[in-house]
Parts: C-alpha cells; structure tokens; sequence
C-alpha cells in the first residue's frame, strides 16, 4: 500500500486515483471541530464550499456553521471551535458547515470513492482502520487559501510514520517523506514546534490559545467521519 | 526584507507580489545547467515552455536544449545535463531551452519585476546579492509536474537559512520554515538526505548519479544568471 501527501487542496487532481481513500486535514480547525462534534453526538454534517449555502441550510431549519479567516461568521450559531461542538445542543442533528479550508478540500476531493476526516484528535483510531483497508492513502492537507501550512503537514507526517513503520506502508511521494521528516522535529512538542507558524499566530491573535492546545492533544475523540454522498457520518 | 518559498510553479500567483525579487529553483537539472552554462560562457539563454518553441529556434540557426522526464529529446543537441555545458562549442552562443520544470518555473513567475536562477552551484553569491538589494525575495521551486519535491525545498532552505540567520531577513511562509527545517536535518549529507527522493530515484535510474553528485556540491559556478526580456543573460 501506497501513502502520499496532497499540500493544498488546488494540487488533488494532481494525486487522485480512483481506488484510494483519502483523509482530509485540517487541523486548525475544521477537522479538529467535526471530529470533536461526532464523538459528542453530532447525527450528521454537511460540509458546503460556500457561506450562502451554510445560511440556505440554517434558513430551512438546520443548525449551520460558518468560519472565514478564523472566526465565526454573524448570524451563525457555531464556527470551527471544537468547543462549540462540546454540548447538548447539538447532540442528534445535522450540521450544514462550511469553513476557510476545511470544507474547500473536502470539495477538492469529491470524486474519491472514500472521504474520511483526520485530525490530531482521532488519529490512532484513524491509523488502525486505515491499516485494515490495505488500500493506497492520499492526505489531503486543506493548507491555507492554498498555499502549504504547518499544523497540517505534520499532521499528515504524523500519519506517514505510523503507517510506514508499523503498518508495511510504502511512499515514493517527496510531499510524504518531508512530512515525515517535519513530523520527527516536531512530535516531542508541537505547540513548540508551530511556535512561529503563520495560522497559529493568525489564532493566537483571536485569543484561540485554548483551541490550540486541544487541537493538538492526540487522540481525545476516537471516531472516524465519513463522507456518504452530501454528509458526513460517523463510521 | 520578507522571504517566501513558493513550492510549485502553480501556486505562484498566491505569492505574486510586484516589487519582489523571484528566484526560480530546479536543482535537478534545469538551473543547475543554466548556471553552469553562464559560467562557462555561454552568453545568451531563451527559456521557452514547449519543444516546439525550442525546434522552432533551432532552425533558425540557434542552439537548442529540451528535455522532458530527465532525458534529451531527439534532434536537440542539448538537454539539461550540466556537462552537456562544459565545452567551447557553448562559448558565447545563444541558446534556446524548454524542460519539464525549470521554464515553467520561468513562465509562471514572468510577471515578476525580477527573475534570477538559483542552483546548489551559485548558492553563496545569489544570497550576497539578494541581501545587497533589500527587497522582499519570493523563491520559486519548479517541483515535478507541479507537485513539491525535495530537493528544490532544501535548496529554497539553504537560502532562507541563510538570509534569516545572516542578513536580517524574516519570514511568516510557513512553506520557508519547513524549508529551513528540512535543510537543517539534510545539510550534513545532502545526497544521503535525498536518497529516496522521487526525483533523485527517477535520475539514478536513466545512470544520471554523477549529475546529482555535481548538482549537489555547493558554489562551483559563481554567477547569477537574470532574465532580461526573453532572454536570460548574466548578471
């Protein structure tokens, strides 16, 4: 089995292959909010590319979310802080969500035959079933209005190690083997690590410390979202 | 003074900005050549994006070099080996290029006020002069195919490594400081570091490893090559 990593969401064509499953990323904190809102009870979401149709789903009743450049939108309940996610209100509903990045990768990589979202929260759990495939694995790092970002790169290195060193993965992909690497001087702190990183000075200036550090603490909600057509579902 | 490392020609438009500086990065081959090619003599080079563009010159009397997927095509009588550049059959001709990566680098960044060529070869005089201009520098990798490869990360790395720690430049790119990191772990044994690269693989096998060895040794030819019009001359 195959692992390459996909930087931006405009370069997945440039990696897409019919028979692997791909895992979108994006750590701060699209992915990191939809993993948090499965493991508390969350039915179903439904990742849209654009503001317009979040608020068309909250107009027809649905709770809706919506973030752009880090922070909530006016007239929506939830952005992407995994703390909102983190209470009864949302426990059995459908979420329409649509976010800076997060949700534009998902769109990118439409035509994969399987969707599943990664993040520092539910990796191991992630690591296991996508061991069990035996199938090629794309990572597709949602970055930053498509340029490359840090948190999600390590992330996606976070991924290639294990399944490379425990689980009989293979790569010829340089993207994999440079998160591999990056992941290897950041794994011992990587609050530190992202210190200087651009999206984490971005959220540290809208006072997002706390999201952060939760965004970061492995394997705090193990479940596996799952696109099925429009939704997303726990797997 | 503000660096940025631009990872594949594609994304190139995200980081235009008009008073920068840009350097376009092919280590294995194309800039190496080049940069080779200047400093034995060569007076002219003409970046073009097609083979056709390349015959085209060559029948009108000019030299002319192409290469797609590492190899020389047919009828040229260059391709982007850099010994093909150590004669005086090259002394003060004009010569027309096209490679699978490097031009494109060329074409995506033509609208930048200025365009140098950067290689392992003239590492330390593009840093001396990039930090003589004191403006923003935008480094342009050529990747393969318009995905990320490592080579031409670690030399982007070499560069800010330099200009940060040596020239008081800065840098919020998160894509420079994955460079910076991935140089620091390659720097000692930049050929062992690259030892499974995609690139390095593809290269070993069309018996090209004396190129890579060469391309990869630091400061051999010291001169910057500029585009001025369509024809890169040097500086």
């Amino acid at each position: 089995m195959n692992i390459e990593v996909c930087y931006t969401p405009q370069a997945y064509h440039l990696f897409h292959k019919q028979e692997a499953i791909v895992v979108v990323i994006d750590v701060f904190r699209a992915t990191s909010a939809i993993v948090t809102a499965f493991y508390n009870g969350v039915s179903k979401m439904i990742p849209v590319a654009t503001v317009e149709e979040a608020m068309e789903y909250q107009r027809n009743g649905y709770l809706a979310a919506a973030e752009r450049n880090g922070e909530m939108i006016e007239g929506f309940e939830l952005g992407n802080s995994p703390f909102g996610y983190m209470n009864n209100k949302v426990k059995g509903k459908t979420i329409a969500i649509s976010t800076t990045n997060g949700t534009q990768a998902i769109e990118a990589s439409r035509h994969a035959s399987k969707i599943l979202i990664g993040s520092f929260l539910n990796l191991d759990i992630l690591c296991e079933y996508l061991t069990a495939q035996k199938k090629d694995v794309i990572l597709v790092c949602a970055g930053w209005k498509n340029k490359f970002n840090l948190e999600d790169t390590i992330f996606a290195g976070a991924v290639v190690h294990k399944l490379i060193n425990e689980s009989g993965f293979q790569t010829t992909c340089d993207s994999a083997i440079a998160s591999n690497h990056l992941y290897s001087l950041a794994k011992n702190d990587l609050y530190a690590f992202l210190s200087n990183s651009s999206h984490r000075n971005r959220l540290a200036k809208l006072d997002l410390e706390r999201d952060i550090q939760y965004c970061l603490t492995p394997n705090q909600c193990p479940v596996i979202p799952v696109m099925a057509g429009k939704y997303l579902v726990k797997l």
